[in-house]
């Protein structure tokens, strides 16, 4: 069964900033190209009834894909390295039909 | 420009109880029958990071259809008679491109 796997955020950057922009490029280079990674999106978050801007959407196979993918050592030097340091809050929501 | 509505939620009710099936047939009858109402789905949400259990997503060919349907009697009938007494908590996220 597939799984969506998503997650909405808010960066530590100004909306339209060279910073935004230089984050959403490295995240969905780096991250779309993690084996098992599939309907990458970069999406804006636009209800006024949340707090976050943005939203990440990928689909997996199966668990054993979603899996790999958050051990994958540029998930993680990802996470650590652009996440973190960035991201000044955010949800993960998965979905499966 | 589409728009994917979308909320999280968790029921009063117990996971796997008539009372939820009953919710999820009614809110996608009622729901996904209202004018410019597209894509409607129901999903579950299975992020141990969070604590809603199911999802509704719509997609509006644009803002005068999302706000169409805001307003339209049998999706204002539906929050006052059903979501509110049998949603115990929810979170609204939209998104476009």
């Amino acid at each position: 069964m597939t799984i969506q796997h998503t997650v909405v955020f808010r960066l530590i950057h100004a909306p339209g900033s060279a910073e935004e922009a230089d984050f959403l490029d490295s995240a969905r280079t780096t991250l779309a190209a993690i084996p098992g990674v599939t309907d990458f999106t970069v999406r804006r978050q636009v209800s006024p009834k949340s707090t976050f801007t943005h939203g990440f959407s990928m689909v997996f196979a199966d668990q054993a894909a979603y899996d790999a993918y958050n051990a994958h050592p540029r998930h993680v030097d990802f996470v650590q390295g652009q996440w973190v340091p960035q991201v000044a809050e955010f949800q993960e929501l998965d979905f499966v039909a």
